[in-house]
């Protein structure tokens, strides 16, 4: 993309009504403008973020045999009654009437809706199991919408629901999505914990919550350091078998984690002292099994090996996409700006023309951007080199190209790694390998 | 994709609600399952059909040098009061009511949020032009929603909205639009002939919809069949140059094209009779220039090269995302089911095991599908055969693979052309090959 012809409207000031340090950078950045209250639009920038995080998400739940659906926005409020849930909800649900005074809602959640889909559809035990997942933007009328994304009300989600004969099949799809959270965010490049959680009002009796780690996260944690040396996208496992399935999960809720709410000092003075690892967190999923609540409140039930109709076991499965585009900002980021991860950054690098209008100059990173333009971001406006270099750093990009006079002269390309502050000179030929190898990967 | 496991839960009846066979197809396919009158929840097979249309809509748009954004579905009131269109728009906008008594609506377009969002962020003529785009859901509260997702209430559109300088540059990014979409509608495997049309509610002086030919269309068409020969993407455009858009531009509208409201039986007469075509179409799309409408109701100028500030000129452009897959179906079926075209199927082929269970048969089965799965259903339930052709034919994959035992003892493979119905026989290399090239398309 072209800087000069691009809606990528940076901010030289801090926005004043932004707290924390993942909104103001959004802002500042061009990634979102707020419409209204807690509800935002995403600009091209910002877009390409989300966009890359929900394809991870996506292919992360298609390796463990989820298969994407989409639902509506909007629900029928009959099916909430059906459940019980439509009274006790309360004020954060977006109550609507329409036309012929028929009542609807804005999302907040899906189980509902998917388990009456499931049941329609879904009429012998040999169909089982099957995980269905969206990613769906929804809605949660928060009375004091604030930190930007983190904590909007119209926000993206995905949520998978799973559907097994009996309990010990509920575990292992619980047990599969726990390696499929795992596995997605060690590619999204930041650190989440899977920590023991409180059921709450989805019910249940097996969950935990996956808990980014950042300074200014909301809640205390508290974990073992093993934790941060396993690698999940390698971790053998056999998801289609249960055994696999146990040891892998036994082996990692064996390492000790907690939020301070449930902190164990006993136990957390049982690991090594220079394991102990303390710091904030920020939850970006959530994974729920509740068996047969909602099959059971909504009358859904499929005809068994033995011929007697049972109700399928449930679990949910949560991933707030939008929301990590303001987490993993509060995990990775300085003074100077974003430090977007290689895997969710909207481009793999900019291309920084210190001297607009001379030939040589332009040239050079027109071939460099020719290479491969829709990874790259080259920046061809008239303005001064530290304006450039400023922004630069504020959007984040992994690797920034800088050509000027005297290195064109010389053949030569000088590349700065955001993460380090790294800076080196190459020649023209390895830059443009360089730059050949973000076009093979694939289109986001 | 397993058969057995998947979520496609295909029907043997025809549902009695559904009026139009696009409706009917989509339902007894398990595309679509409706959760609300005029809400449609998207099943597998449904979703990827929906997602590979957006995905040629967007390369389309992107490669005119459109950028992509993504507005929130609600929008507050406050907007619509600034244009003027909040009182003027009825009962179709669906207003709602937040807890905080504040009002906000679903968006049934974007013309006001766009023109504020870009009047925020852009403040030199230097940055012009811009074409911003979304695909997005938007909610219009139909009065009797039918037609299944022909005529929903909740659906997803893309709409794109450009600003200009001045006449010159807007009437080339209509133009630019124009040709956008004629690639758009080849690619999708239609016929869609752009017609003059009324600007009606929208204003302006300029505009066109495209109108896909389909025996079962709403208004009747009249045009010049030389419009069927033209290859839109081979056309020889530099769409950086205003004399070549506009020589591109005059020949397309030269043709005659006119739906019956505005047939001109004179100008008809004069068409040889032998190009004469007549049929029936359904609108998939509609292009807008309206000048300074909005720019000026919302008061958004800009500075221009000689210091004055001014409103810049706008158009925009809709295509109906949700709606083209039902119209697809409407142009592409017979009495057995849908037959996708190639660039929007939900699979490229299915296999289809005459015996599943029989060890021969299941390992050639296999090792076929794990050529590319992500490409391809597998039809491996235990079904009778008759069952599984019938629900092939039903969904429309273009390519059947056909395995049963005397083949399969034989090494060979038998293939079915879904659109033809042409049948022939291959050996399994052979079959292998062409199921690799499946693999080697971009991911959609």
């Amino acid at each position: 993309m072209r800087l000069s012809r691009s809606f990528l409207p940076t901010l030289k000031e801090t926005p004043a009504d932004a707290q924390i340090v993942s909104h103001r950078l959004m802002l500042r950045a061009g990634l979102v403008r707020q419409t209204a209250s807690g509800i935002y639009a995403w600009l091209p920038a910002g877009l390409r973020v989300l966009r890359n995080i929900s394809q991870i998400v996506r292919e992360e739940q298609d390796s463990v045999g989820a298969q994407e659906v989409l639902m509506p926005t909007l629900q029928p409020a009959e099916l909430w009654k059906r459940s019980g849930r439509y009274d006790a909800y309360g004020p954060e649900m977006l109550r609507i009437r329409d036309r012929h005074e028929r009542d609807l809602l804005y999302g907040p959640t899906n189980e509902e809706m998917i388990t009456d889909l499931f049941g329609q559809a879904v009429k012998s035990y040999r169909e089982l199991p099957q995980t269905l997942y969206h990613i769906q933007w929804k809605f949660r009328d928060e009375v004091r919408p604030r930190f930007g994304v983190m904590r909007g009300r119209e926000f993206l989600m995905k949520d998978a629901y799973s559907f097994d004969v009996d309990h010990a099949g509920a575990v292992a799809s619980y047990q599969r999505m726990m390696l499929a959270y795992l596995r997605t965010f060690q590619r999204l490049g930041v650190k989440a914990i899977p920590m023991v959680a409180d059921t709450g009002p989805i019910g249940g009796e097996l969950s935990h919550e996956f808990i980014i780690l950042a300074p200014t996260g909301e809640s205390g944690v508290f974990y073992d350091g093993a934790l941060d040396e396993q690698d999940w996208l390698h971790e053998p496992v056999d998801t289609d078998d249960h055994a696999s399935l146990d040891t892998f999960f036994r082996r990692t809720t064996s390492f000790y984690a907690a939020t301070d709410e449930k902190h164990d000092q006993a136990a957390w003075s049982d690991i090594a002292p220079d394991r102990q690892r303390e710091g904030r967190g920020i939850e970006v999923g959530h994974i729920f099994h509740f068996g047969t609540k909602y099959t059971e409140a909504m009358g859904v039930s499929i005809n068994g090996a033995d011929g007697q109709s049972f109700f399928p076991e449930m679990g949910s499965y949560g991933i707030g996409v939008s929301r990590l585009v303001g987490a993993i900002i509060e995990a990775s980021h300085d003074d100077a700006g974003i430090i977007w991860p290689e895997g969710v950054a909207p481009f793999d690098a900019v291309i920084l023309n210190l001297k607009s209008g001379d030939l040589a100059c332009d040239a050079l990173c027109e071939r460099l951007y020719r290479e491969a333009p829709g990874r790259l971001l080259y920046d061809d406006r008239s303005d001064r080199a530290g304006a450039k270099f400023a922004d630069a750093d504020l959007m984040g990009h992994p690797w920034q190209f800088v050509v000027g006079p005297r290195g064109t002269a010389g053949g030569r390309v000088e590349l700065k790694r955001r993460a380090t502050g790294e800076r080196s000179e190459m020649s023209v030929d390895d830059a443009l390998a360089m730059i050949a190898a973000f076009g093979t990967k694939a289109a986001s």
